[in-house]
């Protein structure tokens, strides 16, 4: 998906959320337990009850491998689902990848070639060759960790060089030397308050993906407040909040009513700036 | 294993070779491809005829994610038949994981209880909370990415800080907090040189895994001068030129020679420490 074809479906959706299919089979409501494959079956319901207030979904492999084989069918068939059934939705993979050259080449085939999703999230402390193999890839995007919305990105991304600079900072301003605003994205927790006015001035324009509002805590208000640029420029996630909402038979509809609250807040946001 | 069973294991086989199973379908031999399952066939042979030369396995999940779920199959049953027949190597999940804390537990339940893996590398960048869920599973270790060896590891890894110390000597230094030299490792390739005795000053007993001999370029010689402890705390791996070393129907034998050769390499550098 282009940068302009996400713009568009912002616009006519008036919505930046993403739901995230942090699908944990320890937590789906029980009656699902005896479907064939009880993690594709929640996914498609909370999809088809969502699809109407989200522009993203984003399934972290982590709660797939937790499963094995069993988790990687599930996973596959929840992405050809979407692409089937709402083409207009953009896919993330949260991998948090990154390796040496070659290996990273490989990851990129498998999300971008194999699974077709529309962007990774990838780690960025290898450096440059362990990024780069995932750009090129016409409509494809990369989603570099900048600053992360747990406690631990205190320990490293936020420590300061000799001249100042912190390394989230450092990680925004060197990337950009990889790739501009239509190959890649940045991860930024909604926890970080403030950090978004001086984030702003390293990445202007970019697309940020926003994790941490709901469970974590963080406030959609002061993302946009601090973070939305004149083209949006922000995909919040919500995963607990809107996935776990129920966990009785009603599960879909109560989710589809806590993606519709949260689509409305964002409707409001996007009235200040769009 | 325990830090003390490893130590064992090789002065045992005066080795400390771990071999890397990067196992590509387009890279082994083509009289596999008719096998049912070809990769782990191919993982099985070179498995047979390496053991005896090495201490430890390291399959790059990349290599196994790229062919999806018929990838999770091999990666399993290769994990399996090495535990099965070969209860003193040590494996290594190469994963380089990291996310937030509820995300990072379910790896560890991945990697650690359903496939019963010792060790798994994992990413710094998200910090303390990130890491350490993968700690506290008795005889497991966490692989903690420092210095790599690729040309990316100078974009952030040796960034200074205010006060002189380096991104990866921070990275050293903090995670000592977390986990001591029973339950934590460290990644420095072996193409960086005299890094390891500065490396050496801050973690003097950790056990380093050393990639990056053989196709990229670093030197046994070198590592071992400026890494090896009196309980030689390195574990050494080497990929493409032991696993791809022949093409043919010989692709084995020779893999076993090219490990012997290695082996026979440490232990002359053994002999000076151990």
């Amino acid at each position: 998906m282009t940068r302009q074809e996400l713009i568009a479906n912002i616009q006519r959706k008036k919505s930046f959320l993403c739901v995230g299919l942090d699908t944990d089979i320890q937590k789906i409501p029980e009656h699902l337990l005896k479907e064939e494959d009880p993690v594709f079956a929640f996914n498609k319901a909370i999809i088809d009850a969502t699809a109407p207030y989200c522009i993203a979904y984003k399934p972290n492999l982590a709660f797939y491998e937790a499963m094995g084989v069993k988790g990687w069918i599930a996973f596959e068939k929840t992405i050809k689902y979407i692409r089937q059934n709402y083409p207009d939705q953009f896919i993330i993979a949260d991998a948090k990848r990154g390796d040496i050259g070659n290996t990273s080449k490989l990851y990129a085939r498998t999300f971008f070639e194999t699974l077709d999703v529309d962007a990774v999230t990838v780690a960025p402390y290898m450096g440059e060759d362990s990024v780069t193999p995932f750009l090129g890839h016409e409509g494809k995007w990369v989603i570099l960790l900048a600053l992360t919305s747990n406690k631990g990105s205190f320990d490293f991304q936020l420590n300061e060089d000799k001249n100042g600079e912190r390394l989230f900072e450092k990680v925004l301003r060197k990337s950009q030397e990889w790739a501009k605003e239509d190959a890649m994205m940045y991860v930024v927790g909604a926890t970080q308050g403030k950090a978004f006015e001086d984030i702003r001035k390293i990445v202007p324009q970019h697309f940020l993906l926003v994790p941490g509002i709901g469970a974590q805590g963080g406030s959609l208000e002061e993302v946009c407040r601090y973070g939305m640029t004149k083209d949006c420029g922000l995909i919040v996630n919500s995963s607990r909040a809107i996935i776990y909402a129920s966990n009785s038979e009603d599960f879909a509809e109560v989710a589809a009513q806590k993606a519709k609250d949260v689509q409305q807040e964002m409707e409001k946001q996007l009235k200040y700036t769009l």
